[in-house]
């Protein structure tokens, strides 16, 4: 349904507190050119994501999932229902904040996102095998960060390289505009011709 | 069972890479007294965790959830088959890194703590509230970074209020050892009487 209008989905995953939505605010801020981006954002609980985006200007709807740790395509097919999809050429899915389970539900998207952040320690890739391995973008977010808690680098990417060979990573700090650029290049190379080769 | 044979066993909980180890790692230094402690710990992967603390000597078992992102009574029952309980007195499970899963199940625990970082935003008593309500205990960790991060005390404090009016709080950094002695009394205290009433 998705590439029969041409809409780029893309599924946000990542633990509590990565920093999905200062991402994607900052995406909706600064990102050149005139995609018509629209939000779902899936929580356990609150408003606050939806909240957030749609005080940009920008149609955000709150999937509130109770006590399920994960977004489900169901869900995402119900939340459409709110979204007018002719306006829109870019979707972002801001799945529910943890490592585990969104990996195991396909929600109709282009590529998947996978976002850590520097304080998190490097060896979440290698604890949390199945999420990263399906991911086509690792994102390594609060850059800015990375001095205080003595990040590495070497050690994240060798890490990701572990359990997703062929999943691109970017470096970013969605708080200070740091590494947002090559960000940018990617969803437009994603949105322009997809990731993935259609069925 | 624990409770026969006077174990006192906490359950650790939160997002991954909130500090769950490093904060046993501490414990096991600097704990003061002659508390005989046992370990526990739970990841979809890799024996990491369990290796950093048999590396201080201390009987460490791994329990690798595969794709489940929390660990269960009947787990947890397993892995007491390989540690020698007449020798502990005190038994830290650490669970999955997972904000969402972990909260639905029972372990034997005398006590829920809940971690979170200073670095994961203030908001998460309110998005992930579940876990938070029943934690016995919120340990707010890495405030070394607090203000690297902007962080607000008053605003944790007061969401961790309307989800778990009862739950103490203890800022720490087991990077730093700030705080940890506020974390001893609260252990001692409940290796000595127990936090919850015998049923």
């Amino acid at each position: 349904m998705f590439m029969g209008r041409g809409i780029t989905v893309l599924n946000l995953m990542s633990s509590p507190g990565s920093g999905k939505t200062a991402l994607i605010e900052r995406t909706l801020a600064d990102l050149p050119g005139d995609r018509r981006i629209g939000v779902i954002v899936g929580d356990l609980a609150t408003e606050n994501d939806a909240r957030r985006i749609r005080d940009q200007g920008v149609h955000a709807i709150q999937i509130s999932t109770g006590t399920a740790c994960h977004l489900d395509a169901h869900m995402v097919h119900h939340a459409l229902e709110e979204l007018d999809l002719a306006s829109i050429d870019l979707l972002f899915i801001e799945n529910v904040g943890n490592l585990v389970c969104p990996a195991s539900f396909d929600l109709g998207e282009e590529a998947r996102v996978v976002i850590i952040a520097v304080t998190e320690g490097e060896d979440k890739p290698l604890k949390y095998p199945v999420i990263f391995h399906d991911a086509d973008l690792v994102i390594v977010n609060k850059i800015d960060l990375a001095e205080a808690v003595a990040y590495s680098h070497e050690e994240v990417v060798a890490n990701i390289r572990q359990v997703a060979p062929a999943a691109e990573v970017i470096e970013l700090s969605a708080l200070t505009g740091t590494g947002m650029d090559a960000w940018f290049r990617w969803l437009e190379r994603s949105a322009a011709k997809g990731v993935r080769a259609p069925p």
